[in-house]
């Protein structure tokens, strides 16, 4: 049998410990918010049967586009593909999950406020950090009607950028309702203006929307029309608005700027005698009022048109969480991060399963997004968790070596045994790889003499760039000890204590 | 379009917030004793390609046996099935994708010391308890030929099981070594007792013995033999040994027991003059050498000839670790929970990609068993995060109530608002089925005379018990006291500490 080449599916990845310690830590800050606000856990499988899961991710207008999806290996033979059990699927998103639990399980608490962290896969082209499995980690209230949920939202949007380092000014919420869009629309006289039905002209223009971004105001505007082709040649259909229909959209998404009440009376104007236009700007004043008494600001949260969210569950408010700031890497480039949390209102999406209405609002972080953003506010990650390297100058001696180990451990201090192969010298090249920061060292010698060298690396690689000879460095044996082993577990506490400094 | 109806797939489940809140501190316990031990964190993606699995899960002769797999959706037409890239699937567990990392990554510190958290998926029957997706909580030693390491994983499970509240006697870690059994079934005159290779006789010898726990003595000798009819009449074919082979056998696990020494004493016998048997016996008596020298005595860590473990990819030392005291549930019922830790030496799973052999090591924690044993522990479980209500009695004051909620969250106190429908009596009772421990009530009145109601829900339930009438209820409003706004903070934190008394 030929041997398998080690590699990983295409946009799919491993993730190490430098990126992950930091990782933990930043999502126990992100739990700490959300419960600090009462959401509780919730965990569904990764697989949902596809008809669970619907259609609502933008550009799958094809029944399973952008899922990971197979057959279910319990389907028998007489299933048809067209029957509800023949197909499984890899969730997209956690909302959809979630969706269906409530309609699953009539018992729940009203509110039901859930959070989950999860993995999330979609079948788009994978592409630079562009990564078909990632990590999502979203908040949820059901069965609440009021705005007051979405204002809520926004608030723990704020408050979980700045628990994670982020300054008032560093982040912006923009909010809008896609009922403002939806008003909009109508006054133009889009006929076919319904956003929740992924089919509609409406949304069509939802979707050219969403790529303001990424395409600028003239690629959008060739969306709402006739269309547009990318630069592989590839044509995308436009949304087939009249002229006159796209200069009032445009006007829309250019004409409003300014504190929340400014662009609220700008769109009160746009959405014209529009019932469902005059609701959603109705819905952002509340919003308006109820942020400004938490004391969310202006500076904070902002009113913003151009947002209009890709999935088409959404039904009233949406907003995404963007930095703002200026972040540059480690080569001085500034880093787009694009929006790290995103979300709404979707009070349809229960409804699907039961026939009755379920308000439902949240949000949903990009874990990996995020991680990306945090890591530059970090000045020196951490690599390892073991602080302290016992080295190994006898294989005989191991179990002396292990004991060693367990009295440091005991003490506090995360320390292992190198129990490779090798000579001290490749120990010590390990324990500086893996970013250990202290070696224990002891031969026969220093058994016999009851004591134990302490090495502290870090400091030893400072000080040997002054030293000239092997012998020079063997007189002087840089940022090296002898200690009483009794005394071992007190000196590297003390040790790194200066080094925490 | 018809409704789809809310469901799981086969095998597949929800959890909840009272299993999760524990679930995540279980999870956080495991990892700081993992982390003491200087493990670091990897992550893998969920699929993989099917070669680079390989076929090591017991009962899975076939080539896609026991896992969930697809057609990889990148691969072209013309990719026949036979091809490397056409199947892609869901992992069945942690240890094959660290093989295949490590092959992969040339630049990887050795000794590779990472654990990994994550779900895994198998396409087993399910039943009671028994699930197709599950977590594992895994940490590896790569680049160790030294058993000390072997020791080691075994003293870290002792030290995890204790970490989360089992004593030293409910729980023992049961060692074998796969040569040891490779060293009787030689000397028995087994010709092909090859145990890394799934298709031979010693292989099949050794899925009969990993029956041990689930069919006796009995069903394991009919195993041995010419097989066995199972209740449903499905027949499970033998591995075909001679009876004076079976004979061997069962001294083999019938006869030895006592403390570690005393059972490699009788276990050098059993070998005879097989090399390998008795390398394995070598093996075993230095692990006791190690594990002594840490202070895991026979009570702990003790030497089991009956553990084979299922999965074909060991090679070496081989354990588990299971809880043996008898934990009785809230029905009081005994609950097994089989083997909670599984791990043991695997040093040619790299070699399968690179030809090189990379020796290593590891352990497997199964997270929902070790959570069902952990939660029998519990004797209150939490279900919320929310420990203050405030209540929402006039829904123009909503901005107030957020506000307040706002200021009981700065001090620490997690805090919800009410923002769903109904009245107090509903919201109390929503109070109550979720846990939240202190309500806030605040109406027109209290806001005039600048104070709020503070009510303890726990103990008006009990004063509830004692009242008679509507009237008297009224009168006594019990465990509610009117607070001076500005002293509401103050007075919910002393309440809190009473409870948590």
């Amino acid at each position: 049998m030929p041997r398998p080449k080690p590699r990983n599916v295409r946009g799919f990845r491993d993730r190490f410990a430098a990126d992950l310690l930091l990782k933990q830590r930043m999502v126990e800050t992100v739990r700490r918010v959300y419960e600090s606000y009462g959401f509780v856990p919730m965990d569904t499988p990764a697989l949902e049967f596809v008809d669970g899961l619907g259609k609502f991710l933008p550009e799958s207008a094809t029944p399973e586009g952008g899922i990971f999806y197979f057959r279910n290996p319990d389907a028998e033979e007489s299933v048809p593909p067209s029957h509800p059990d023949h197909w499984v699927a890899l969730r997209y998103d956690l909302t959809a999950p979630l969706a269906r639990v409530v309609a699953q399980y009539q018992d729940l608490p009203r509110p039901f406020r859930r959070y989950q962290i999860g993995t999330v896969w979609r079948l788009e082209r994978p592409g630079p950090g562009r990564f078909r499995e990632f990590t999502q980690f979203d908040f949820d209230s059901v069965g609440v009607k009021s705005v007051a949920a979405d204002a809520e939202t926004c608030s723990i949007v704020c408050d979980t950028l700045e628990a994670l380092g982020f300054a008032a000014d560093d982040y912006l919420v923009k909010v809008n309702n896609r009922k403002v869009m939806q008003g909009v629309l109508e006054v133009a006289g889009v006929g076919d203006a319904d956003l929740g039905n992924i089919d509609s002209q409406g949304a069509a223009v939802l979707r050219a929307i969403d790529k303001l971004d990424r395409l600028g105001l003239p690629g959008v505007v060739a969306l709402l029309g006739e269309g547009r082709k990318d630069r592989s040649g590839h044509f995308a259909e436009g949304a087939g608005l009249e002229p006159s229909q796209i200069e009032r959209v445009e006007r829309y998404l250019g004409g409003t700027a300014g504190t929340r009440d400014a662009v609220c009376a700008e769109l009160m104007e746009l959405v014209g005698d529009s019932e469902t236009g005059r609701e959603g700007v109705e819905e952002l004043l509340s919003m308006h009022e109820q942020l400004g008494a938490g004391g969310y600001g202006d500076d904070r949260v902002s009113f913003d048109p151009t947002i209009v969210r890709g999935l088409s569950y959404y039904t009233g408010p949406v907003f995404e969480g963007v930095l703002t700031r200026e972040i540059t890497d480690e080569d001085g480039k500034v880093r787009e991060f694009g929006s790290i949390f995103g979300g709404g209102r979707y009070d349809d999406l229960v409804e699907r399963f039961t026939g009755q209405k379920v308000p439902a609002t949240g949000a949903s972080a990009g874990v990996d997004r995020m991680l990306e953003a945090v890591k530059l506010l970090e000045a020196n990650p951490r690599r390892s968790t073991s602080r302290v390297l016992v080295t190994v100058m006898d294989k005989k001696r191991v179990p002396d070596y292990l004991r060693i180990a367990g009295e440091i451990r005991a003490s506090g201090i995360a320390v292992e045994v190198f129990l490779g192969s090798g000579n001290i010298g490749k120990q010590l090249k390990y324990a500086d790889k893996v970013g250990i920061e202290l070696a224990v060292i002891a031969g026969s010698d220093e058994f016999k003499a009851g004591e134990v060298q302490v090495k502290d690396l870090a400091l030893g690689r400072e000080l040997a760039a002054g030293i000239e000879s092997n012998e020079e460095w063997r007189a002087a044996r840089p940022a090296q000890q002898a200690v009483p082993t009794e005394k071992l577990v007190e000196t590297l506490q003390g040790l790194l204590r200066a080094i925490d400094r």
